[in-house]
């Protein structure tokens, strides 16, 4: 990092990847950030025209089309992998290696093998290594967690969580990189990885898991004519390939601290085109969160006398986390959306790098490997028919 | 039966006793009813406080605190069996053996040797015998399974379901013979049976379990001072006997059909007096029900333009199972609730003594059987630590 | 009435008369009834199939097809009358004359002069004379109304409130005595009525109305072909007549209290079969309640800290009014419809007929006639260009 | 303005004003911007402090303590005004005197007389001169409006609509400058204005307003101890002053259509943080807004079978506008919060300013200056006791 300015450089310009770019634009605007000044460096993408409108749209001084240019760059000292994941280790390792800061999507890696190399390679880099594993900068999920760990409700003891989304439900969408790999590369990895880090945000550490079913419902899917971006719809040939990865799974986890959890992921479920969401019951109270509606939460507890006591819908404001000094009009009821949880990630990671205290910092890429080692104990008790499998 | 009138009975006068006592009073008022007289006879309870107190309330003829004293009245053609189900097997055999039609609730008995020997004797007895799966009566949830049938929304892919409760949320709860009885016979039997039904009614038959957690979280409760009645509260003392049995079920089940099912039951899940619940996911569309809106469900489909799309809050109405000329009124919006469909299953048990056709009849001894035999396999995958549990 | 026993008619067999037959159906089994013997006698209909019908269904003794048969019957001593208003005054009278108990069906009658008549008739019978202002027997607004009595939430402030149906939305919805009669006699009659009535249950007594706008919005109506029942489809002619009252009364009130209520009924409203709604503000809480959602309302007060305070969803149960002992089973999260707001209704007037205290009596004929003051200033204000109306 | 760059600045940093000032700083990532360069220049507050922190916190370059200093400027050509309104004619005619174009908030002036001199200002200088009715930039709304004015669901026949806040629920909050001028100046003003305004933009023309009241609840407030910045709780003395405007209006309004209007406005709406809501009713369909779910809709029409019809939840997404290039991820489910609203409205204005095509233009100073004159006849309407008051 030059001493006075923090250069920043995104690697994909997908959907995520400008989510990214704009996260980074919004972070110095969070209060109190206190950041040196921040240079909107480099959009890379193997698609130079995504890159250009990308570098144009959000900012960006440059465009690049190959990986390599960004990590010699010596002006771009934080880097985000916004990639398909077998490209992950590759990328990130020569960004370590050219001394550069990085913050990788989940899931980390397409293997435990190649995750274990990249905390090795951050590790021996001394620099700040980041999974994207955005949702923890819930102002809601935060609040959620905040009471459960107060113990005003007492201990946890059920988790119903659910990562159901639609990209898949249309048997003419287009065969993509989403539906190849091996058990498990499927809805699991794509966003039961969400789920299952949520799970431990909220829970702490998942002790086993069970009853892993893991479900293709569209066993082949048609070429696409020309090149696929995102979960847009394409035409499609005729001419199909096998789906290699799940649509579905569902699982049982148990904690270690006793707490159990029932939990599904889906790429097939109609009419949710981004459902993630959760509903948690202690001892003394419980709590809901639903994505499509991330400014709010549900609580109940026993405060309220019987005749009016009921489930309350909360809207986030000053009074929870991130809101107050994250958002530039922060009273309840304004209401934030998920591109700006990357704007809060974006801060907490720029603040790492400047050694600047301020937002919890980011999850690790141990935190990324962990993720990572879960999602294998659930295919392995799939692969077992339902067995419980234990997680280191 | 007396060829021109039936005579009914009700043993157990608790709260879904009285549910039953209501049910057979309203039954007459269904539309196209057609049913001989009905004679409301009798109320069995062994607290004949309580029994008499039904009699008034309800305008049965007498009370009684034997039920031997309503197998062998001559006056009494069908009797309802709402007690405890370790006294479901003695009292149904010998109501069968004295020539009346029974209809018991669930689960059919303790054990799946209960059930069958039970299964035997209705069949040897050439009378109706039913299980009180009364959620099979909803209207919403009839509703939800025509679209599924109707094929218009594909195959069903997913089911995401739960039965939540907080009767055990209280540690200063009374213990009681709910909490007592080996594994299988806490929450999963109580209320995990209803949902167990409920899955296959929407899905078809179950081919296997898997991943059964049973968790107990309260495990010693007081002891009460005096008697309880229902999930009341109740002064306890401070002498405490364990918990025998699980505070939480959760588990994936497979369908016949291919579909998958993630579920969990729980009576200690604070802020759900009753909580059953579902979203069911096909190719082509999805529901959405939830019990404390009994009178509505969710449904989305490809219908709408996508500028409109989303899930509908659907009000039954006459276009629906059980509404026309089963409610007085009967336009939607004008609701019902739970102790309406005690009226609907009543009604369909009349009708089936008599003769009648009308509703669909009511689930049968085998149906409760079957059900016992899932709830097993649910135990047996739970004590082998998750592993998948075919269901013959 | 006979000493031992209370003999009950029913004039009126439509929809709304059904939901009184059903109610004194269900009256008796209201806990603590202690009531004589029901005697359920006779339905009246001039349409002599559907009295025929409708005694079979809800079990009354015999059919009638004129009222004065009713009025002579010696075993009958209470009547519901359920009819259009402009047959209101008539048979009451007649009713009361002949020594009956009436409920009689909001509004009390098409004009102020006959609902005075009939208050001097109800006087000088010395018999029991109710209005059908059902929705006071709502728990939920019962609920809410307790919460702003209490005190605890401070004055109240502000009312929000309306009903909406969209029995009038369909262009070819044939004409029928609903669209006849002078402004007024619209929407604001057959359902603004309740919407009036429930705003002074829940503020007290309205000082004055102003700005009312009574808008027509299908101002011709196709003939029938053939006899309509309810709001149901039928055929129409090309033959059309004019509408002569309003779809649709918007305007605003003043309590005497200083509290404000914003007021709409609609008949014409898409989307909503019978959606009576209100919110209502105090200094220290605000509630909600939604008849589609019956068995629910909102509530949030400053009880809870910041963090988690928000708009509270309460299930009715048993801290509830009219829950405990009104329904069978009574937890929260049971349900009930509007139907069953007619038993508690039934077990009122039954109730005070025989002298036997319980449920708040039944609102008279003078708040019927209160009730069309309202409405009748309503007309003035609309006829004035919206002028503010005392109300005395 | 400079030929190659749009140099940028805000008066009046408060919450508002950090919403104008974070708008800026998104609106050149709105896809397809096109704009020139655009500079981030000065923030101008009276208090510096806070004008300094508000400048370092979103990038602006300089902080100013003078408006005058910022008409001075020749590097600045975009200002958005964001101060009291009894401020707002001085510093508008001062920076289009100085050749600014001018976003200036609502409401445009506390009085007609100075909105027509600024309607006279603005027309002279022949710069942009806008009104900041940003909820015309929020994608739901607009796609209600888009389904209005398809035509699809017939003619506009009911709006019902509210803007109830919680602001002024505290008799304990600090008197300010909100509770200050005339009848009209306080909730009318400040949050009926919205209200008023998106009546007209999805229903076109008010012809005349009726049956207006204005309410204060909380007639004397507590002076501060301190400056009191935005809505926040501050200490206050046991010194009183009266309130001189109204907590809550409600009034009745027709449209030139023959459409009717319900409406309200309130300042001591407990539990509404923020709630701007409306349903609007049309021949043959409904639609609703909340502005705590701001990234979702409520719609219902007549497209789906009787069996599965209900409102639908709409989440939005790239098929409604604002979305596709104005977020960067933009599918269904993402969310976005009002101060996105900020940013669309400031691509807008940039955009007109500089002569590039594409978001619709912001509202003009003869929109604010028609707003006023709505507002004044609700006024009229108010001190004439709810008379009907013709809006020219």
């Amino acid at each position: 990092m030059s001493s006075s300015s923090i250069g920043v450089a995104v690697i994909g310009a997908g959907m995520a990847g400008r989510a990214h770019l704009a996260g980074y634009r919004a972070a110095t605007a969070i209060h109190g950030a206190g950041l040196p000044e921040v240079r909107f460096v480099a959009v890379g993408d193997v698609n130079g025209t995504v890159a250009t409108e990308s570098a144009n749209r959000f900012g960006y001084q440059r465009a690049e089309t190959s990986w390599q240019a960004i990590a010699e760059a010596p002006d771009i000292d934080v880097v985000s992998v916004v990639v398909a994941n077998t490209l992950h280790r590759e990328i990130v390792e020569g960004l370590l290696a050219a001394g550069k800061h990085v913050l990788c999507e989940k899931p980390l890696a397409p293997s435990v093998e190649d995750a274990e190399a990249m905390v090795a390679a951050a590790r021996d880099s001394g620099r700040q290594a980041a999974t994207g594993f955005t949702f923890r900068r819930s102002p809601a999920i935060n609040a959620v967690r905040a009471q459960l760990q107060s113990g005003a409700i007492g201990r946890t003891l059920h988790l119903d969580g659910h990562y159901w989304c639609d990209y898949g439900c249309d048997p003419m969408g287009p065969m993509s990189w989403r539906y190849k790999g091996g058990p498990g590369s499927g809805a699991l990895a794509d966003i039961g990885a969400h789920l299952v880090d949520l799970a431990e945000f909220l829970c702490g550490p998942i002790e086993s898991v069970s009853g892993a079913v893991l479900a293709t419902y569209i066993t082949e899917r048609h070429l696409p004519v020309g090149t696929v971006v995102g979960h847009a719809l394409a035409e499609v040939s005729e001419e199909t390939e096998p789906v290699e990865n799940e649509d579905l799974v569902s699982f049982t986890a148990r904690f270690v601290s006793g707490a159990t959890a029932t939990l599904s992921a889906s790429r097939t479920a109609f009419g949710h085109p981004n459902g993630l969401g959760f509903e948690i019951f202690a001892e003394k109270g419980a709590a809901t969160f639903d994505l499509s509606r991330a400014s709010e939460f549900g609580f109940v507890d026993g405060s309220a006398p019987l005749a009016t006591q009921g489930y309350r819908q909360v809207l986030v404001g000053p009074e929870h986390p991130y809101i107050t000094g994250g958002l530039p009009m922060d009273f309840p009821g304004v209401g934030h959306g998920q591109n700006d949880l990357f704007a809060f990630q974006a801060r907490a990671f720029l603040g790492q790098v400047a050694g600047i205290e301020g937002l919890p910092p980011c999850p690790t890429f141990e935190d990324g490997l962990r993720n990572l080692r879960l999602l294998g104990a659930v295919v392995t008790s799939a692969e077992t028919g339902g067995a419980a499998v234990a997680v280191s």
